[in-house]
């Protein structure tokens, strides 16, 4: 029973829901993104875009469920916003971050392993920058806990121009104790931090390491800072003091890659 | 009576005036900013944040100057949005992009010269944060046309979060005759396409540069593809097609000062 439920939680995290009616027709007009289930409220009026959207899962063979308004909003789990309508899309490059999936990777690689994460960045514009940069640099998972960053939803998808779908997730519930499990296998957590001596191009690519991103406001937070085996600095010239957090994050993520 | 034209004109190209009662009010309480002269509508309404700007500029011994609305509309070139307001702010790095400025950068040297331009970048977010970034990896200069690019106001200011004032603003009329200038100085003209076989992290800091990035919507102009010698790409991996252009930027300005 136990590792059925498992098993099953661990298929969720490789599904991201997306809801709204043009954004469910959208994803269901990609022919790249593999979509499962659609979802609709049975108090959906019949025509319109809602025709367009029957049509286009009907033709790409995607099975319908009905659903009362209530059960819909459950699965949108943004029943404000859903309109009636969503959309579940498989996801195969997400996984949950856990032990297992961990050693697996550090046995099988052979160049050192890179994830990125973020901790308190809530402007959704940034984080779908960070992710389509990352993505695009090759790192091998962005952390993405359930808390304390921007909701994985259609702000977020529309800032990662859709890379999110493609991106090497990795779903948690809260950052620090994803951190802590990093750490305990023998993962260095190194945080950004504007005033730190050690900078990421001398120490970037030396090692199995998971970088920690801070937020636009506050920085990476104290408990994360306390836990951190190092702190790195990306150098600035010019009397400039720190650096829009996507862009850090796009100059650490290919500073990552390029040893 | 050229020469003292001439001499006034490139005085004009490292001021940036300023507008609008906020905007005016928060460079004048910069203390790092050096600023010049304070414009003022005679018909402003006095009392409020007029008094606090007034008052600030005294304290600061900013000298102020009284106008005609008109004549007010001409110096801040922004008669719908300035309130009645502008403030003329020194800003020492900036120059004018001409054959003399080259000339002696060229000579005294040491390390390759990095320049950085953008062709057709409209959305004054990406190009502030592209100042910013520039600015903090220490490039030589960042090609400024008055035209085909977002205007240098508020909104860039803003996305610059203030380092524009200190960054080394190359200004020109327009892009194209200022890369055939830097052409015919020796400097390698370079664009940004995402398809082109050689790396930038292959190439960059190899040789005296400029880079050109493209807008938002459609790249590079034909006719600077046609001028250009090198067509350059950042790696993309995970089936990303594209980068945000202010994510390209940091990731040339901050490789073309790793050599």
């Amino acid at each position: 029973m136990n590792s059925s439920y498992a098993q099953k939680k661990a298929d969720l995290r490789s599904v991201l829901t997306v809801y709204g009616r043009k954004s469910v027709l959208e994803a269901l007009t990609d022919e790249m993104l593999s979509c499962q289930t659609l979802h609709m409220a049975d108090s959906n009026r019949k025509g319109g875009i809602i025709a367009d959207i029957e049509q286009r899962a009907a033709a790409r063979g995607v099975p319908v469920r009905l659903h009362t308004r209530d059960a819909l909003s459950r699965i949108s789990r943004n029943g404000k916003q859903d309109q009636g309508v969503a959309l579940d899309i498989a996801c195969p490059a997400f996984a949950a971050l856990d032990q297992g999936w961990l050693q697996a990777r550090l046995v099988g690689s052979k160049a050192p392993l890179t994830l990125l994460a973020m901790d308190g960045v809530t402007n959704p514009q940034n984080v779908g920058m960070i992710i389509r940069s990352a993505a695009a640099a090759g790192v091998d998972g962005i952390i993405y806990p359930d808390k304390g960053l921007a909701a994985l939803g259609p702000l977020v998808i529309k800032a990662s121009v859709g890379t999110v779908f493609r991106a090497p997730l990795l779903r948690c519930e809260r950052l620090l104790p994803a951190l802590r499990l990093c750490q305990a296998q023998g993962i260095e957590v190194s945080y950004l931090d504007g005033n730190a001596d050690n900078s990421i191009f001398e120490q970037a690519g030396a090692g199995h390491r998971v970088y920690v991103l801070g937020g636009e406001t506050h920085g990476v937070s104290a408990e994360i800072r306390e836990l951190a085996d190092t702190a790195l600095s990306i150098p600035m010239a010019g009397g400039v003091e720190s650096l829009n957090v996507a862009v850090s994050a796009a100059l650490v993520a290919y500073a990552s890659q390029r040893r």
